[in-house]
This record gives structure tokens, sequence and C-alpha cells, in this order.
């Protein structure tokens, strides 16, 4: 088995996935390890809708090159840039090409929703690249629509979509910035390890 | 190596800690690993400062006892009880016990910031894990205080203080619900898997 950091560093986003279905074992096993992540006092604000049918794939296509179109057009001259440098614009195939989505929904009523759906999303990525596995969190900028297009009651709000499936090619891992940029000791600024 | 759903599993949220140190690089290592974490645009807006030094912990103990007193004295009741529950109160003494406290910052200017810091949280969390050392996402209910404290630029704000260590006890861990209340298929309401 992997370790948690070889996990972490051989994953990558994934935006195009090869057409061959996914094992619904696998993406049980990725919900399964997101039931134990933990949250705010406990409430498990996540729910998840597994969408495999054609036809709401393309429709949620659909939906969000549409919103996608608007927001592509109005984002901030830096984000162009770097949606150009990836290759990344308001078309979403993936959302009709991966066999699989995962919807991730958090309860907007319950202490640290937010912060604790995300935890359990860490967790999702990580099950999902030990299985061998890719996805990307790709949340569109508008999300209401998902409640109605899924029948899933308001309090929730639609955090993510996972397009779950194999990797086609082989995308790369934008670089990090050195640990010594971002960790420091007892104060900011300082070196973390001596030397 | 475990699995992440057997990390996952295994995991509780640990209040409690020996004396005994840590080793920085066990530190390092799940710090590493929140490195590798996916983020809006590549923008990593992750920040890290790693406090062990015991005058500082005692001061951070003493600012979030102040904040917590007051938090407690006006929580809704369901929480009051939680707290009860799982014998949580406004005292802190981890924050001075722990040997280690991770501080973890977000940067409030970038896209999606507070979700991608919690990915790599949760990366965080299994890290840990694997490394037998014991946390809880502790965020205090105020945290302006942790730049002044720790000259951290104003852009970034504190969302969480993982205290670090080996576990004093053996914690519980409250219950899940299953994964047929919280997983479905195609629609909410719908089973996810057949039979």
């Amino acid at each position: 088995m992997p370790t948690v950091l070889e996990l972490a560093s051989s994953r990558r986003s994934v935006r195009s996935f090869e057409e061959r279905s996914v094992d619904l074992g696998d993406i049980i096993y990725a919900l399964e390890t997101a039931r134990q992540a933990p949250s705010g006092a406990n409430r498990q604000p996540w729910r998840f809708v597994v969408v495999t049918d054609s036809e709401t794939k393309r429709r949620v296509r659909e939906i969000c090159e549409e919103v996608e179109r608007e927001f592509h057009g109005k984002a901030p001259g830096w984000m162009k840039e770097w949606f150009r440098k990836r290759g990344i614009d308001w078309r979403k195939p993936f959302l009709e090409e991966a066999p699989a989505l995962i919807f991730v929904f958090g309860r907007r009523t319950e202490p640290y929703w937010v912060q604790s759906v995300w935890i359990a999303v860490g967790y999702m990525l990580l099950a999902l690249e030990e299985r061998g596995l890719a996805t990307v969190t790709y949340t569109p900028s508008k999300v209401g629509w998902a409640n109605q297009l899924l029948g899933v009651p308001e309090e929730y709000v639609l955090q993510t979509i996972l397009p779950v499936g194999y990797a086609k090619g082989a995308p790369s891992k934008p670089p990090r910035l050195p640990l010594k940029e971002i960790a420091f000791r007892e104060r900011w600024g300082q070196p973390l390890a001596p030397g």
C-alpha cells in the first residue's frame, strides 16, 4: 500500500477520462472513507448523489457550460491566464465523459459545515487515488440548479462535483511552493527546521 | 501500510495528550502531504506555523479559553448537550499539553481558499494518523489574535489549530450515520446500491 504522502504526491487533477466504466465498489469505498471524516459536533453535514445516467450527465454538462460561459467572461485577468495555461475554458466535456459524477452537498445549517465537507472531500481524493481512479474538484459558479435536478432538499448546498473515472493521457501536476515558503516555526518567517 | 479507509476509520479526534514530544520529522511529513493538495487555480492558499514553545502555547491556551468561555455561554441548546456528552467545555488544556500546535492559515484573497485549505487539513489528518499521531481540528471562535501573536500578515486568516501529540487514553469515536442515509444514486433518496 502506498503511504498517504505517496498518494497525495501522485494524485493529479484530471479533466479528461477514458470511456471505461468504474466499479461501483470503488466509489462506495471513497464514500465510506468520507463517512469517517470528523465534522463540527459530529453533525456529518455531507450528502452524496452518485450520477451515472447518461441523460442526467448530459443535462449537467449543459447547465454547467452555460454558467461557466458567463463566469469565464467575467473572470479576473490573472485567472484567465491560469485557465489558458491549463487549457481550461467554459467547456466541461468531462461532466458527460466521466462514467460517474459524485455530487457533494453540505448542510448549511450545521456548524463548520463547509470545513467539514471539505475534509471529507480531501479523504475522498486520496481514497480514489488509492483505487487508481482520477477526479477533479469541479465547483460550478452557480449551484442552486443541482437541488432541483437531483431532488435535493434546499438546506443542502452543492459544494463540488467529482467526475470519477480513469485518466485519459498523463496530465501534469502544477508545481507546488517549496515547504520553506509555506511553513514556519514559532513565528511567521522563521525556518521550520534548523539549518 | 494501512489503506486510506483504515486510517480514516481508526482516526479519532483527540483532546488529551501524553507529555512525550513528537518528532519534527513526523510534522514535516504531514506538512509535505498538505503541500501536495489541490487548490483553486493552484494558488496554494495554505500557510502553517508550528509552535512548540511552552510560553507561546500557554498564551494560546489563555486566549482561547477566554474566547471560548464567552462562546460556550451563548451556544445553542443542542450544541451545549453535544459538548456535555463529549466532555467538552471552555477549558482547552490540550493547547498547552500537546507538544506541538500546527496553526493553519488561509489566504482569504484566493479563489476557493477555505475549501482548498480544508482539503489540505483532511490530508494532514490522515498523514498524522499514519504516523501514529493524534490531533483534533480545533478552531477558536475568534481568530484575529493569532495573526498578532505569530506575526502573520493580515490577509491570512486562522482556519484551525491542530494540537499534535500522542493520545492519552483511548478516546471513543462518535458513531457515523450509515452510508445509506448519506449517499444516494441518481436522485436524492434512491438507494446507492441495488438490493
